[in-house]
């Protein structure tokens, strides 16, 4: 019935809705095939051709929160990444935990040099065997991709710093590794060029295994900004402190009645946070 | 008397108005001492603290359109090349016509094979003696800098290109150049590193010789937005025919009858044009 609705991606371009990649993305989110079945029959109903994937998650979205706050919380995960903004810190500190949670030292928002200049660095982690340089690509709007030039002009400041011998904060022994993250997809060009690069390329949906939703949910490190609860002005707030994770709102009692959040809207946030965070992928 | 006046720059910094700047820029455009003095005397009486430069700029070219139209359309310069786009194609077409007038042959918006990638070319110069491969980088805001950011993508561009050995297009006996022209400024950083690495960085007010005006200028090039007599959709419609140039108008009596322009208009443009193109630098 379905089969020849078309829909508007957010770049513009048009394809043939799939009921089946809409399954998976909530199946993925941690709906049940029942609960997932359900939000599918209401979106069905609702299709019109021409129809915006973001009206179509946005609907998806609201059927899902109605029935699981939770499952709706980790649905809306790649719009909560583009809500991370304007600029690209929070991003940053986030891939920092992440890193931090397997087990590396990290620093953040460096400036090292170079050959030639000096270079700011989102994120260096290392552990014993490993040093990894990461870029940590952030944009606030969704349908945007990486492309083949940030792929270069990280490729190029890696090798400068390189050739700059890191300032000294490589230990001898080990190789440097230069990872490229960033939350949403990339160019097919960017990924060609990054791997003939050597570089690890991390971003939405992308590689099949070991992507940013696969880090962000191994490590159970949820931005806040995914809490349906919490405005958008609390969110800059707590970002302009460097809280960027659910898991910190939990470890912190205090932290938001110190930013002014009313107790009754404490205890909801606070329950949002951890029914999140409890929820095991489907 | 206006010692002390701030005005606030395109990238929204502050600083103390300088009049030598105004007369500098005034004199460069073609205008005689006399006629620098006499514009600089009426914009000092409007100065207002907090005025921003591009206001100042505006009220300078009316005055000195008042006076003297060929030498208002040459002030325009910077402005007018911010009016090339919005897609950066005019821009690399004006430069291809200046490296043609440098006895180049030229091709433009070129599709090569790198070691890894394809790459967008903008322009692509050689003679007997020299192989150039061009990055036109144009920005439709006159503040807005190319960056670092920018200078390192080129930079990796460039050798991906050289590995895959420019899809055979560069004569063995030649060693490639790398430009970077830009219709802005560089950033300082983006300028020793392009330098670094061997790069030939053209951008607004750079290197002192050989800049970006002084290449218009020489060759006598000077873009259709110069005009003040063509309305933006009209310059619109000749970019879509891959006109830029005054000179091409002059060239082609045909052209702008072709393009829906009124005869009394007509006239009125080319003596703009034929006026602009014979005046010669102060």
């Amino acid at each position: 019935m379905n089969e020849n609705i078309t829909i508007k991606k957010a770049d513009g371009t048009l394809e043939f809705f799939d009921s089946s990649k809409l399954i998976t993305s909530l199946q993925k989110s941690g709906a049940t095939k029942e609960l997932s079945n359900e939000v599918m029959k209401q979106i069905e109903k609702e299709l019109q051709d021409g129809m915006k994937t973001s009206y179509i998650y946005y609907r998806a979205f609201k059927i899902l929160r109605e029935k699981s706050e939770p499952v709706a919380s980790r649905y809306s995960l790649k719009r909560a990444l583009s809500e991370m903004g304007p600029s690209g810190f929070p991003f940053e500190l986030l891939i920092s935990e992440i890193l931090k949670e397997k087990g590396y030292k990290t620093e953040t928002d460096l400036i090292m040099n170079g050959r030639c200049v000096e270079h700011e660095i989102d994120v260096l982690a290392k552990n014993e065997k490993e040093f990894i340089v990461c870029e940590a690509k952030f944009h606030n709007t969704v349908g945007v991709k990486s492309d083949l030039k940030v792929a270069l002009y990280v490729d190029a400041r890696c090798k400068d710093l390189a050739k700059g011998n890191f300032d000294g904060k490589k230990p001898e022994n080990l190789i440097p590794k230069y990872w490229l993250v960033t939350n949403t997809k990339f160019t097919k060009n960017a990924i060609i060029y990054g791997r003939c690069n050597g570089m690890t390329m991390i971003g939405w949906g992308y590689p099949n295994e070991g992507n940013l939703q696969d880090l962000i949910e191994e490590s159970n490190l949820l931005p806040i900004t995914v809490l349906t609860n919490l405005t958008n002005q609390e969110k800059r707030v707590l970002f302009e402190q460097g809280i960027v994770l659910c898991k910190s709102i939990l470890e912190n009692g205090g932290l938001l009645k110190k930013i002014g959040v009313k107790d009754a809207r404490i205890e909801r946030i606070i329950n949002e946070a951890k029914s999140v965070l409890k929820v095991k992928r489907g």
